[in-house]
């Protein structure tokens, strides 16, 4: 069928067993999947069906189009969906009597969810998102690996921006040479979000105040954007004298997604935004020996919360004022906005292998912003960087 | 607060008007709006938040974040959200008794569609999401003027290709520089898709068996793409002499996408693949004449079906067998995937303004993928063109 790299069957399988165990936990009888990235994670295949998931026993995936495909890429068995109508019975005919029924309630929309629902009348429904998240969330060797491949990616851009950056130069104009280099390496040109209106493209190449102006996007810096239509990311406008340049880059391996932030300038940053720099840089050294197995996710934000305070920088932290983003950091994988989430409210454990992006970062409106990101594994020695990018400010001269 | 071009007005109550015709028409009494094209649509901003349109008088936006930015660009009164819990006291306090509450059914998801219709207890929710989908088909001049903007630069990229294409170059590589050269035009690097799990970067580059390798996007072209996580689209496959390859190129102006497919090859077509493209133009050019106010949208489908059938070409039309998309053009505006749908089963008429891209295109396993689009506006004399690139196979000396 095509000459591409498949997912292994025993990746795929031991993935399965881990979202079965979950299903079992919570005695739910089974889950119907369907958004595209769940379906890739537990098929190997992203084609376009209904992955039903037993406690125990095999999956079955009823694929729409392209069954042909499917066949070739799928690690487990693949039918034909074929009428809506008839596939609610062939579900009851083979996973028999099904009391609670699991759907992914944060993507599935509400007029879908509601048809699939009808396969199981009188079935309790239940959102499996959460739990299936958290398998995502632990990486194999496997995914680490796409990861490690993709950090080596945007290292390269890094290292690429003295040669490419000037005065006069605009925000987009570095952006497109940036996705145009990412894009030659593999990268697939979009970016997965799950979290409902969110979208991405790259990252953000942004400076001065153009970075600083709030948006809708639930990160830490906003950015201007290319129109009210995209009021985000990159913008028009042009890079000056002493002002911060904000390299939050992004790639995408295999679907696997790296996220780093590193700083430039073309002559000096004044002293207030060294200073903070500075911060962000100790509040990312103190996540990286909290971040162990066992800690819970939030304690890495509050903890970061109170050095940002401590600095006097709590106005600034995420955000500015009423536009602050609550967070730290975010798990990434196949989509940007992963689990873990560091947060208030999140006291779920730190496990081995999961993967987090955590990047303090400082708004000064008018001005600026200014942080640091890293992707890093979760190892019982702290937090293992996987993106290894020389963290100095990117010093371009006059 | 920023220098970007914002929507007029007079342009957003217009809209809002129409929508609420729809609403009164169907006897609802209000809609709560969350996705971020239809709140960008209905009130100039794309600002996270709930825009609540009541059958008649003023709308009202409950922004998330960023408040600030919302009341700047939007032109409907703007509130911020504040905590869920008051927000249902809020609209009820404000919109009274409300019978029949709207939402998105096709885009909202469930968790979030379960929390919302909580506002409204003991009240029948409706899908609003096709009537509103009816509303934005139809383009204002300012719409109009957005697409043929982002016409003339697609006709850019097609003007460019003879100097780009060579033997040994890869689909993902001419497709790089495309992208590059429409970002630095513009476009903002996203491109919406309205149908669940429906993505795309660009549109497609793609030839020979590559283009035909069949996938689950909903169009006539699949494409190998450049993993099994990304299977469509621009692939590392090389070009090579005598294949069709297809340019589905796409670009977003200030949101609004355009949509066009030319052919080129390096040295000659052979006299199958070159009949199937004149097919195509045929059907294209009796698109164009019967496409006036009034007409069914099935019927263009219905009649290209007919005539692929009398050329012999039907298991070939809009892909190959099992894997056959069953339309022939579909909306374009500030979503790939809008109204009208040409396709069996959409008895609706056409309207005037309303903007269809028709895409007649013949799959040949192991050899390609060949065919012609447009986009085009609706009016009392049939199709008029938005996109005006020659449509002669571009050819590249071997």
């Amino acid at each position: 069928m095509h000459p591409l790299p498949k997912v292994q069957t025993t990746e795929v399988r031991e993935r399965i067993a881990r979202f079965q165990a979950k299903l079992q936990e919570n005695q739910i009888d089974g889950a119907m999947i369907t958004q595209n990235v769940d379906l890739y994670y537990l098929t190997g295949s992203m084609q376009n069906g209904l992955l039903y998931v037993p406690q125990s026993g095999e999956p079955r995936f009823y694929v729409k189009k392209s069954v042909a495909r499917a066949e070739f890429e799928a690690s487990v068995p693949v039918e034909e969906m074929g009428r809506m109508k008839q596939l609610g019975e062939r579900l009851r005919s083979t996973f028999g009597n099904v009391k609670r029924i699991g759907i992914e309630m944060d993507v599935l929309p509400y007029g879908l969810a509601v048809r699939y629902l009808g396969f199981f009348p009188d079935t309790e429904a239940v959102d499996v998102a959460f739990m299936l998240r958290l398998v995502r969330a632990v990486k194999s060797e496997y995914e680490l690996n796409q990861l490690r491949i993709a950090a080596t990616h945007v290292q390269e851009m890094v290292a690429m921006l003295p040669q490419q950056i000037r005065v006069g130069m605009s925000e987009v104009e570095l952006s497109a040479q940036i996705e145009h280099a990412l894009r030659l390496k593999g990268n697939i040109g979009i970016y997965r979000m799950r979290g409902y209106n969110q979208e991405l493209c790259l990252g953000m190449v942004a400076s001065g105040e153009a970075a600083a102006t709030p948006t809708y996007f639930d990160g830490p810096a906003g950015g201007l954007g290319m129109s009210v239509a995209s009021p985000q990311g990159a913008s028009r406008k042009t890079f000056s004298v002493g002002e911060p340049i904000l390299f939050d880059i992004s790639t995408v391996v295999e679907g696997y997604i790296i996220d780093q932030t590193r700083m430039a300038v073309i002559g000096e940053l004044d002293e207030e935004l060294t200073r903070a720099y500075e911060v962000a840089v100790s509040i990312i050294r103190e996540a990286e020996r909290m971040g162990k197995p066992g800690v819970p996710w939030q304690d890495l934000y509050l903890k970061a919360l109170e050095m940002a305070e401590a600095a006097g920088l709590q106005q600034h932290f995420m955000g500015f004022g009423n536009d602050q983003a609550k967070f730290l950091g975010h798990g990434v994988g196949l989509e940007f906005d992963e689990l873990p989430v560091l947060a208030r409210g999140f006291a779920q454990p730190l496990e081995k292998n999961m993967v987090i992006a955590i990047e303090p970062k400082f708004t000064f409106p008018g001005r600026g912003v200014i942080g640091i990101e890293n992707t890093y594994v979760v190892t019982k020695q702290g937090l293992k960087a996987i993106t290894t990018t020389p963290e100095d400010i990117v010093r371009i001269p006059e």
